[in-house]
């Protein structure tokens, strides 16, 4: 699949983060920083902006806030193709949080909500793009969203300045059929905006579900190394890149910083497809009843899980 | 997915017995035989029917051979709703050794073969019907296949006797766009048999492109409890029964039998998605270098195996 407008941001840190508290050595973030340089990959999500009103420095390493410092401690300057992205969410970081774009090496923003929070999600993407940076709408857990608030939420965009919003599978809980018909909703609200694709692993279609949103024509897609993220983790970036065959990704930078780096961090957190994770994937519900499971002495009773999820006795 | 049409083959034993040379303990293969029963699946494929003339019996578990005696041992006369199927390969079982189906707990024999084997495919597989099995042509390695000698082998199946054939990606180097060409070929070619699926997970995607499959028609559908398989693995019967919600499956014996027995199995044997499997998938490549390299002490040194894969500096 060739098609040159299609961008691929790397959320390692930024969805990994969520299952170390991003607490991760600048060894790893620059590792990493480094092999996305190196592959060619057109964006990097390094963390969130958050408020330190919403969350406490102790908890959460620096990507959970992405100070200037920090970033430049791992990207200096930043004077190489790969961009910089941060996720902001909404109700967890102020305006005034907001830095102008020539104070700062991050170019984008992406505000991410929920279908309720829309409105103020566009006042905030907004507002990044006249502090001057690049941004999208990443509109989560839409599997839980019915027609009617959808079609609003859509035409609310349409009606904007914002340029991007994205297709977020938060639980992992969709097959090919409903990406292809929301992705064709969302082009049929916006045919002007550009659409993203942002899947999660819980039933091992994140990859498969991007390619289907890549061949309906989304051309932002996220990815992490090695599917690093939230419980079930995301589409894999090494199996994006092999599929995109576009000739300015690199596969090797790829395969060294997983090899350097992830392989041995999965020693210690344990990510990717498990059985509670497809379980609340299936029955599309938040992961963090699984996410509690999988760091419980029943781990492995996954019926016992499976009936409390259900409350069945069948 | 609702059809009733569409039939699980489960192929645990078979197909995993390829990481362990089919030495699984009795008790493992009777609690996976327990354990399909409860769920309502279709099919257990429980191991190959071959001649001791081509497989040693000290190098290969009972489950290479089926023997009836062995069989018996775990499924007795097999009173149940779950039909056994024993796969035998072109070359490697003589006509003599398919004794009549009165003789037999086997219900169904699956004819694996290269597509240059077809004409002899189609005779065993004429030859166990005649001996009143049911049957199908498991046609392997397909993504290999020329389209004028794939043509010429579905029109040959077109014209037998024989109800069944399957595309079998097993380099698991096949996208949703292929599947969906590859069932419409073969439905064009035979519009009156019945179409199946055998997807391996070297990228991810043996679930998603079994999905493509039943979208496009597919009826015959294979899986392994928890991806057990070779290499790779397989599409997981967990997330197919999943996807499936035909009211006849039950997941809860399926979570059973993995909690107890394929997690334990887990720590001994590494099947599933790795970086070695992944590259020779996307190389459209047969997965036994990489089976190789993970066996080897350089498992983790992805991008040597890249290297050695592609023979570029780049």
């Amino acid at each position: 699949m060739y098609r040159k407008e299609i961008k691929v941001i790397d959320c390692t840190i930024r969805d990994g983060g969520l299952m170390n508290e991003w607490q991760f050595s600048d060894e790893f973030v620059k590792a990493v920083y480094n092999s996305l340089v190196e592959a060619g990959v057109d964006y990097m999500e390094i963390g969130y902006k958050s408020s330190e009103k919403a969350y406490s420095r102790e908890e959460n390493g620096p990507w959970k806030f992405c100070d200037e410092k920090d970033l430049r401690r791992i990207v200096g300057e930043n004077k190489t193709a790969l961009k910089l992205s941060c996720m902001a969410d909404i109700g967890r970081i102020d305006f005034a949080d907001i830095q102008p774009k020539k104070e700062s090496v991050v170019d984008m923003i992406r505000v991410a909500c929920y279908v309720h929070q829309m409105d103020k999600a566009i006042a905030l993407a907004e507002h990044c793009m006249d502090k001057g940076y690049e941004t999208t709408i990443n509109l989560m857990a839409v599997s839980k969203v019915n027609e009617r608030d959808l079609d609003e939420a859509l035409s609310d965009v349409a009606k904007s300045r914002v340029p991007a919003l994205y297709i977020v599978d938060s639980f992992g809980s969709m097959y090919c059929e409903q990406i292809e018909l929301l992705a064709r909703k969302y082009f049929k609200a916006m045919p002007d905006k550009v659409i993203g694709i942002h899947a999660h692993n819980n039933m091992q279609l994140a990859f498969s579900n991007t390619i289907t949103a890549i061949i309906e024509g989304c051309n932002l897609v996220d990815s992490t190394l090695l599917g690093l993220g939230r419980g079930a983790g995301n589409c894999h970036t090494e199996t994006l890149l092999a599929f995109l065959k576009n000739p300015k990704f690199k596969l090797k930078p790829i395969f060294q910083v997983i090899q350097e780096h992830l392989i041995p961090l999965q020693q210690k957190i344990d990510w990717g497809y498990h059985i509670p994770y497809l379980i609340t994937g299936m029955l599309n519900e938040h992961p963090k009843s699984a996410m509690e499971w999988m760091d419980s002495d029943e781990k492995y009773n996954f019926v016992k899980f499976y009936n409390s999820m259900t409350e069945t006795p069948f």
